[in-house]
């Protein structure tokens, strides 16, 4: 299969908060075709764990991780919009992070790679709209961590988006999903094969991921969605078969987690993943301006959408409703959708039925 | 410190749901005297962690777990009640677990203990109260899975009690709740140091141990209230000296689960937790009439003070109310309180505020 990536090569040191590399690269994909007067520019932030291959295109024709969002006549279409997505500076899908070769010292980063902030990652997204020509973007789009990333952006580059698209997303995080998050990275840096960073290519720390992808996975839906699915249905017998002792599975909703979570293991660096979780921790909308109030009335937009979902508890509905107040009393035209989804924070990868009407609407 | 438990020696076989033991020994701590008709007997049973102190005697002057609920003018008043509370079959405070001594073979029982169901306490309490004299209790009394306990006692001895009260229980297990018990579970036994459950004494599984201990820590608290204890408050400097490389404590919320992770390691034997928390997640009231609803009809109780707390998502307010009307719909006079306490599930052992009084008017 053909890859879609393009790259920015940012020559020199590129300054992060808490430090600085050398040569980055950026990697990221785009749909549609710009405009002459470059007004209809849409730039994706992801999730902590997506790549930049957010839609198939005629060059890469696998399905991307928002396939139905993002396309011909799709909510965000791709015959009126030039869309951008991009890897965040510190994952592994093409962007420079901890997994990637410090060209300073021929070997990885690993934990040398600085402290990563979601400021570094709007900068890079930045960067990448001034080597397209773009100066202000019809909207800045994101879920997850990617709301956060974007709205770090219009707080960096005030007006330099018109629109902000915020889904499941926060001005910051809160302790719980922060006690949350900081579980899943001692999970990961807890297992003895993650040897401080060190360990090697097809060597991963396992059992570390696996714990903290299942520990994630728990976060990132629902109680009741899961009721609804699994309730106490046993998981089938060959599963089940009794090898791990009296304490394997039993339960669906345990064989669904296992599934899943060894499915991760390879799918993600390690060092990568600790650095992606983290700069989620520390993002604070209130470091620019003093209060999140503050920071909100400074990003320069014109309209906002915010969406929030009722079953999720990593970003629940009280901070989507901080986010829309905020930013309305900051005179953006905020539209505020609370949805009824029930599958918790990944909602916006799954229930199309309520988002694709919602973000057509908005586009 | 004298110690106030007394002993109840089981001779023969003791037949669990799923295998047999030898010989048992149940530990039980009894406060206020029984009346000339027996029939002023509470019987208590307990969460998964706490001993039989429930509170403090003149024999064991040492605060017990319940100490602001039982006691002379409490609410659970005895200078009225004769009051019991045994430690769980399966525990490690003096009743037979599998950190006790198998007599059959002069070792530990470990993972040779039959898988443990919470029926099988039930039956222990319902030994203790006949060796005490009691044909009938004023009440059984039991919260979070104490709950779960002493609902399975009226499911298996009808009318054997003629009130109920359950705190922050449910009449089984969700499958939100079966993952993170089980996750918590997984991180004790991938823990290399668990050694498929034959870890020396003086050298358990602490790293698994103390992961288990922090997800169940989340688990049972709520994000309101850590929001507000704790917000966005940094750790103080000698915890986050940077030891821990770039991934270490940072925030207050990281520090708190740290402290109270670290005292549970040595203060819980794992095999014990295991068996209790696996218990828990295979509780069925439906075992017990093919349907909850059946089974609740069943009980013999002539009232009930069912407790929930809004912000409880482990036993959430809807299976409170499952357990609430079912209970009604069996002819008991139930008494439902869903309490606004900012503590979650473990709100029962704190916000005693708001518990006091509703457990005051119902004994």
């Amino acid at each position: 299969m053909a890859d879609a990536r393009h790259y920015l090569k940012i020559e020199g040191q590129f300054e992060m908060v808490r430090g600085n590399i050398t040569d980055p690269s950026i990697a990221y994909e785009t749909w549609g075709t710009l405009s002459e007067v470059a007004d209809n520019a849409v730039l994706i932030f992801t999730g902590l764990s997506p790549s930049a291959h957010a839609a198939s295109s005629t060059t890469d024709p696998s399905t991307g991780w928002w396939e139905d969002m993002v396309g011909p006549s799709k909510p965000i279409d791709t015959n009126r919009y030039f869309v951008i997505c991009i890897n965040s500076l510190g994952s592994c899908f093409g962007s420079t992070g901890p997994a990637s070769i410090n060209s300073e010292t021929g070997d990885k980063y690993r934990l040398d790679f600085p402290v990563l902030c979601l400021e570094d990652i709007a900068r890079t997204g930045q960067r990448v709209i001034e080597k397209l020509g773009i100066d202000v973007l019809h909207s800045v789009v994101g879920s997850s961590m990617g709301g956060m990333t974007a709205l770090a952006f219009t707080l960096l580059f005030p007006g330099k988006a018109r629109r902000l698209l915020s889904a499941s997303s926060a001005a910051r995080s809160e302790p719980f999903s922060i006690a949350l998050r900081s579980l899943q990275r001692e999970l990961i840096r807890k297992d003895a094969g993650w040897k401080d960073g060190l360990y090697e290519d097809g060597a991963p720390p396992a059992t570390g991921m696996l714990m903290a992808r299942k520990l994630g996975m728990i976060t990132y839906r629902s109680a009741k969605e899961w009721e609804q699915r699994f309730g106490r249905e046993r998981a089938t017998d060959d599963i089940s078969s009794g090898k791990s002792g009296p304490f394997g599975i039993d339960f669906e909703i345990e064989s669904y987690l296992e599934a899943h979570g060894k499915s991760f293991i390879n799918a993600f660096d390690a060092n990568c993943y600790l650095y992606l979780s983290r700069a989620m921790d520390l993002f604070d909308a209130s470091d620019h301006g003093g209060s999140i109030a503050t920071a909100l009335s400074r990003t320069g937009l014109e309209s906002a959408l915010v969406i929030g979902v009722k079953t999720d508890f990593l970003f629940p509905p009280h901070q989507q409703e901080e986010l829309a107040a905020g930013l309305k009393a900051g005179n953006v035209d905020v539209e505020f959708q609370l949805l009824d989804s029930l599958q918790g924070h990944d909602s916006f990868l799954i229930d199309m039925d309520r988002f694709r009407p919602v973000i057509s609407a908005y586009f």
